[in-house]
């Protein structure tokens, strides 16, 4: 316990509960108390007081196992989020229309840092079984909504993707530098950007960028589909089609 | 500004963040520092202080207008809340069956305090416009889903609720004690909940709860359309089909 007085010391409380509640992650959703105060870097004491105020008022929940995880309260707020919540209106009847036509999955993404973060995510029982989830993050370079979202961004974001490093997540990943900005030359020239088995062999994305009142790309819209499936050329003109609308829509809404 | 300085006084940090982020409501999402630090009762100084911090980390995002708002960062935290999450990922594929049958809006909620959270919502172009929205609250005696949830509640829940008042939403709102009590035990005997016209006028809800392996209402499932529709009769077999398949899958997990 040497030291342990000090690990946080010089931190807000509100920036030690940011990093508490950013210990939860997609794939651990569920943490102890020992886990909590390791990855927050918090002395165990710190943890336990701060995930008990959490407790009180639902940021956070008491497991069955004994450990802690995010709380349906803080989930209620988050869904105020003004981004996510003016995109999806914007976008879901669309996307619905999208399910509609091909019972496939159909996604909502924005760029969040350098990644895509799905936003919505409409899928039925017929729909190959996809990675993606909404609160979830996917890499650019290797799926649809990605690329979309890449391929209008700034020069500057690019440059940091690359500098990162594109991993490989099949034989198929774009993993080279030169290949990938070709790829987003080709999605501004024909408004759609594909993933075939980039992400996950045997599926393929099809997808095309939103655009807000001034221009930017403030979001994508995607199917997921088997890349065995041999209608995915015919999946493009109706993405490009949903994700058109929803950017008419969107900039009439900036412009008001 | 005199006594501002002992506002707040005696409150944990984080249960100041935890008023702070509460003061955010689905008809104000927005909010200026002033009213903030009024909402959450904090001198402006320390809402000041606090809502810069939760901007740091993306809890709160700075609005347009100059005011605040709840942030993407929040909003992909609790996207992690395991109910929510549990919940929704066994109901979705049966709520879509739902969606695709009928072209409604369909929904999920649980109990959170003497209302229902929707917890997922899937809508279309056709569907009727209904007030329900992902993270949002309605009344429970006036909604499919608040008395499917209720029926199946502790009687303390149900005393409490009618201790609290029925409010009238419309002129068909249940508002009489005795009337509900009647409601409910029909739902136990049916397994299927009406509302009609109950909450907002020519829109009827149809729902069915969902148990867990302990056989506990863990949540309810509807359909919302228009009551002049004439089809509703039709509608229950298949809320109540619905529920059960998700009844079924809940009470596995829970056994494994």
């Amino acid at each position: 316990m040497a030291g342990s007085g000090v690990r946080g010391a010089g931190r807000s409380v509100a920036s030690k509960i940011a990093v508490l509640l950013g210990a939860f992650t997609e794939t651990d959703p569920e943490l102890s108390l020992g886990e909590l105060s390791r990855r927050a870097d918090l002395p165990l004491s710190t943890a336990y007081r701060l995930a008990t105020e959490l407790v009180d008022w639902g940021g956070l929940e008491r497991a069955d196992g004994g450990g802690y995880r995010v709380g349906l309260r803080l989930w209620e707020i988050g869904a105020l989020a003004a981004r996510s919540n003016g995109l999806c209106d914007i976008a879901l009847p669309f996307m619905q229309d999208l399910y509609d036509a091909t019972h496939e999955n159909v996604h909502l993404a924005v760029l969040a840092g350098r990644e895509a973060l799905y936003i919505e995510k409409i899928t039925g029982p017929g729909a190959v079984s996809a990675r993606s989830r909404r609160g979830g993050r996917q890499p650019l370079h290797a799926t649809g909504v990605g690329k979309a979202l890449l391929a209008y961004a700034p020069q500057q974001l690019l440059d940091e993707v690359l500098a990162a490093g594109l991993k490989p997540y099949t034989p198929h990943t774009i993993v080279a530098p030169g290949h990938l900005t070709r790829a987003l030359a080709e999605v501004r020239r024909t408004g759609v950007a594909y993933a075939w088995d980039e992400l996950t062999m045997g599926v393929v994305s099809v997808a095309s960028p939103v655009f807000d009142a001034d221009g930017r790309a403030a979001a994508a819209i995607s199917i997921v589909g088997r890349s065995t499936g041999a209608n995915v050329k015919q999946l493009a003109p109706a993405v490009h089609t949903a994700a058109l609308c929803a950017s008419r829509q969107l900039g009439r809404r900036g412009r008001t």
